[in-house]
């Protein structure tokens, strides 16, 4: 286990923008709900999954609804608390470990109020090795952990819990629950051993996003395209260089749904996003798809959110590769094309 | 405390279908799912106020959503428990009495599952003495009783529990969550002790429905005028006969929200109801309207849900006088006319 300085959380927020595809919350509101509760309770430590006991007991912590509701709604930094603790009063035993449901700018960082104030480590992992927009969208889905209970909480003390048949049902309830709440609330759920954590989640997320925030300062510095330098550390590429030239979006169910156009060097490209980016088209020929990553970066190689985009931005659209579990036939139903409604036939990225 | 057996059971789902004023819930399907518990699990006692202790641990019972939707989404009877048995965990100990939260076909005898297969008593009382649409609209909510905690529990099995400030806050979470598991669910909340729900809550209002659904047998067989029969019985009058030609109706958000018009006698007749009847207008000129009763009855007395109001129906519309609870400044607040955004004055029906 180590300790968690400020710098630290500062290039995991950077990094865990990038890896969260244009979704999994603000980086710089992430950034302040993780430095506020360091400096109010003292340093977090984070715990690699092999430093995890057998029979711990692991919990997830992660943001739900729409990111552009969050923007305005600040989170007050306790809701996160309070459905953690509501999960565990219903589980009835202490938690022992927190864990990020994903990969985000906020999502990352989101469970550490909770491991700050209660003195809890953090999983140096997460359930998606990136940012999707829906509950079910978990490795824990695919190994059979379900979403049981769920607790929900939101700004104004309010919390719900769900006892729920399945991780789809737990999306359905868990979603209408965040409208009501607003639109943006915390979650916590996924209950597993510390066993569970260690076959099922995706290990070192959190010194990923730090290494990539890190190198993100580091080639700045070095006067290199950070564009380009983060294509290469992630194994992807640039799929398309250019001006946003139209955002359209809808707060329509609970999440931030939108697309947006692109023009550069006599080309066009259409991002199309549900809180992440889900499909990058170019002069509408599928280059980019679910679950792949689509990151949205500037010129300077600041991660630029979905809920941020907005016409005049000069950007670069990065395609990588996802984790190799979501390439699978049983990932690719779940998060594939299809999950979200299109018709197009997955293409990984990476030359896989 | 007596047992209620089949033959009462049918006159409270006509009676209370009545008092419920268009909503409340379908007397059919409410009648089927109580005899089915008690064929079950044998007879249900039903208790008087002033027979509960004053240590006593109440807790009401009630369908929450669209009546619309109940009709092809039936109960499947055991909803009502689980959102109890959820709802007593969550307590943390017994709860001894049921109590229906509203007055209607469905809901008055929707604690009799429970109550039968639990072997608890129903009070003869409930918190409204009447149906109205939303979770505040109680009088708990006049006397500082919450709706904290509050269980919803659908037919599938799932579950949620809500822990929120204040009862307009528990309206908004349970109607979401209620439409996430398809716009109809059983809810368990308002927990209070004996004293309490003698102090708070509306008494004698299953005793009334049952009195109500025999006066309607009655009356029949003595060929009288059952609408003018239950008018004089309930101290209102007939306000509209006529024939139904026009229905609107939707399910937003998660009520069954609409409009009827009526033709009769060279007059015309305007129903609005969201669950419940609302306003009744004659030629334009609003002639009953919440929190007062609007009954809508065929010509043989038998109540008309709002969700059953087709064309071609020939039907009466009869008022009757509100609790006067409701005729209180904070009553009228809490469910008058405004309370539904309209602009109109409330007049008392009754003479008062």
């Amino acid at each position: 286990m180590r300790e968690i300085g400020a710098d630290e959380l500062r290039h995991i927020a950077r990094g865990a923008a990038i890896l969260g595809t244009g979704g999994g919350g603000d980086p710089y509101i992430g950034r302040l709900v993780a430095e506020q509760a360091v400096l109010e309770y003292g340093p977090v430590l984070v715990a690699e999954l092999h430093e995890v006991p057998d029979d711990a007991l692991v919990a997830g912590i992660g943001m739900i609804g729409a990111p552009t509701v969050m923007i305005e709604k600040l989170p007050a930094g306790e809701e996160a608390v309070t459905a953690f603790l509501t999960l565990q009063r219903e589980i009835g035993r202490p938690i022992t470990h927190v864990l990020p449901i994903e990969v985000g700018g906020m999502n990352s960082l989101a469970p550490f109020p909770v491991a700050a104030s209660l003195g809890l480590p953090v999983l140096d992992a997460d359930c998606m090795g990136r940012a999707f927009p829906m509950v079910q969208m978990v490795v824990c889905t695919l190994d059979g952990v379900l979403a049981r209970p769920l607790a929900v909480a939101d700004e104004k003390g309010n919390s719900i819990v769900l006892d729920v048949h399945d991780n789809h049902w737990a999306e359905r309830l868990a979603r209408s629950a965040t409208i009501g709440m607003g639109c943006t609330a915390l979650m916590s759920s996924f209950p597993m051993s510390g066993k569970q954590a260690r076959d099922i989640t995706i290990p070192g997320t959190l010194t990923l996003a730090a290494k990539l925030g890190r190198l993100v300062e580091r080639v700045r510095q070095q006067h290199v395209d950070p564009c380009q330098a983060i294509a290469s550390f992630l194994g992807g590429e640039v799929l398309f260089t250019g001006k946003v030239v139209d955002v359209m979006r809808a707060n329509d169910p609970g999440f931030a749904k939108g697309e947006a156009r692109l023009e550069g060097d006599g080309a066009s490209c259409r991002l199309e996003f549900q809180n992440e980016h889900l499909v990058a088209s170019r002069d509408g020929e599928v280059v980019a798809s679910v679950p792949d990553l689509i990151c949205v970066l500037d010129a300077e190689g600041e991660p630029v959110p979905a809920e941020r985009l907005r016409y005049g931005q000069r950007v670069a659209v990065l395609g990588a590769p996802c984790h190799p579990r979501w390439r699978t036939p049983e990932g690719l139903a779940l998060v594939g094309p299809s999950a979200f409604g299109y018709s197009h036939a997955y293409s990984p990225l990476g030359g896989q």
